[in-house]
């Protein structure tokens, strides 16, 4: 793992590690965290249930088995400052870790939809968005607070929308939210809150640091330092992007036909439609095989064999969605204070003399 | 109107019907055919609901009325071939109608709900998709073929897709599509079939020409002439876009300050989440004030107030969305063979001399 932070702890994979995996090895899931990562015992812990619901809940793990169906949903986490690397070329983020493209992963997820346990605890009218909670407490805002956010209640009440205790056939390992964590597919993986405590239906959204003033695409004259509840654009939905997986940047390979692989994720419900490499600068493109998919809420990976020229060459590849909408071209445009959303065109240095 | 053809009848307002009406006059409304106008007789008009249905329907204006709940929805239509004139400076694209920014228009619908309809038929549960069939014929298709269409269930059973009667609290015109129209908000243009006669629940999307072939995005190096059924991408929800209504373009206008108004549309359940104006290419951004709304499914007027320099000045639009993505910048990239979706920033050129 590449180790931006030790604590908290913030490490991605290299591209290598991702590479011809759909379902990502936990040892090479990337790993977000705002404070230090907490040690729960399972037996004594309980999730609550509560805010604008007719029927309160405390429910252990075990209660959670077996009073709601056990459900599986192949799911993709990317964390909104994946590939932050690329607007750090472009200016610098004070601050803020320099995320390359391997802050995506995408994991088998298993455990009870939350629109299950939302319905048992039946929702007022009025329970327009479903908070999260969680015991983490990040040293960020000031004063200090546990880590939460929130979701609107239509997606919490889709069913893709998981309370996960295992993952990839496996109990959900400590570093990844166990006990219990939200799974949000389609969404930023911050909203997928790990070591989950408390859900609560509410009429806004949740007033935590994490939903209110962080997680949000700011004016690029914005002071980040200054940004106040509310400002910007609030992070939900996954943007279009796409990224080079294999071979790595940098690496040295002969001239001739090279395979290229890849991922691409088109966010919430839209899927991807086409990705296309060039390794002329963009001045020619090749239309990449899109591999056998996981269900609407993996990521897509992708290959095909270019014909590299000799000499040092920039692999340039782009996604299209279902809309029929192709990611931007340059991150210049892209930079925001806080260095979120990098969904320009993916790029990697070959040499291949 | 700009009419782009008379038969069939093809055509689109100026900027200046559009500006400061965030519901649409109706003779300010684009219209977009592929045959002949049907004259339709409403009373002995029927709607057949047929396919994977346990309980086919044979429905009057009346029974529709009767039977079902009224609904009124204000969504904003949008021609996939909208703002081609960009692309056409790219490349030609023979055949194809030179649509400027106003194959854009917004009504309020009303209608009864698709959804509480096909509730009465029944649908099987293998009715993945639900198609529409129209008498007008295009000659495009070899043989010509009836217009025709489909959508994904998931979306027909929406609350926000309409069998829709009247327009702006009028009856709807013929040219609309009276005695019935399917409005389906968020969605290309080409799926609200006008002079709707069919209903048709279905395992597979339509294989109507204009669902089959048509309406899809190519890759730049297809000949569309060879292009056969499931090539490109198939278009569905809209994409991210905008333009600038006021000032016209080519207007003079004098140095100073000067207001732009336009639109904005992030497509199916997506958000405009800012919009940035530029009268130096680009250099720096103003953030226009985005106007009150008309709901989920209708367009985003905004406005602002820009500094202009004397001459020639370009002004530039942009839109962000709440997955925080960003338009791309060049319609060079976006360049197809049909010319749809051109989703570019929005550039206008004024004199202020």
């Amino acid at each position: 793992m590449v180790v931006h932070e030790r604590e908290p702890y913030n490490a991605e994979p290299p591209r290598t590690a991702l590479a011809g995996h759909r379902v990502t090895p936990p040892d090479a899931f990337y790993s977000r965290n705002h404070g230090p990562i907490p040690e729960i015992d399972p037996a004594a812990w309980r999730l609550t249930v509560d805010g604008l619901v007719h029927n309160p809940l405390e429910l252990s793990l075990e209660q959670l088995r077996d009073r709601f169906d056990d459900v599986e949903v192949t799911a993709t986490l990317q964390c909104a400052g994946n590939r932050r690397a690329g607007l750090l070329e472009v200016r610098d983020i004070p601050g803020e870790e320099p995320w390359g493209p391997c802050a995506t992963a995408t994991g088998r997820w298993s455990g009870v939809r939350l629109a299950d346990v939302l319905a048992h605890a039946d929702l007022h009218s009025d329970a327009a968005h479903i908070a999260f909670a969680a015991p983490d407490v990040s040293p960020l805002p000031d004063p200090p607070e546990p880590y939460g956010g929130s979701i609107p209640a239509a997606k919490a009440l889709s069913p893709e929308v998981l309370l996960a205790w295992a993952m990839n056939g496996e109990p959900l390992p400590r570093i990844h939210g166990a006990p219990l964590r939200v799974i949000v597919p389609g969404w930023i993986g911050a909203r997928s809150v790990k070591w989950l405590s408390r859900v609560t239906a509410q009429a806004e959204p949740s007033a935590n640091y994490f939903q209110a003033t962080a997680y949000r695409v700011l004016p690029p004259e914005a002071d980040p330092s200054r940004a106040g509840p509310g400002d910007g654009i609030s992070l939900g939905p996954i943007a279009l992007n796409c990224e080079i997986l294999s071979p790595d940047d940098g690496a040295q390979v002969p001239p001739g036909p090279a395979q290229v692989t890849g991922y691409a994720l088109a966010g919430d419900d839209r899927t991807v439609a086409r990705i296309d490499v060039s390794v002329d600068g963009g001045r020619t493109w090749t239309q990449a095989d899109l591999d056998a998919g996981d269900g609407p809420w993996a990521w897509q990976h992708w290959h095909t064999t270019v014909d590299l020229p000799p000499g040092d060459v920039e692999v340039t590849a782009r996604a299209w969605d279902s809309t029929g909408a192709l990611q931007p071209e340059s991150p210049a445009h892209l930079w925001n204070p806080k260095g979120y959303i990098n969904n320009s065109w993916a790029r990697i240095h070959l040499n291949s003399a």
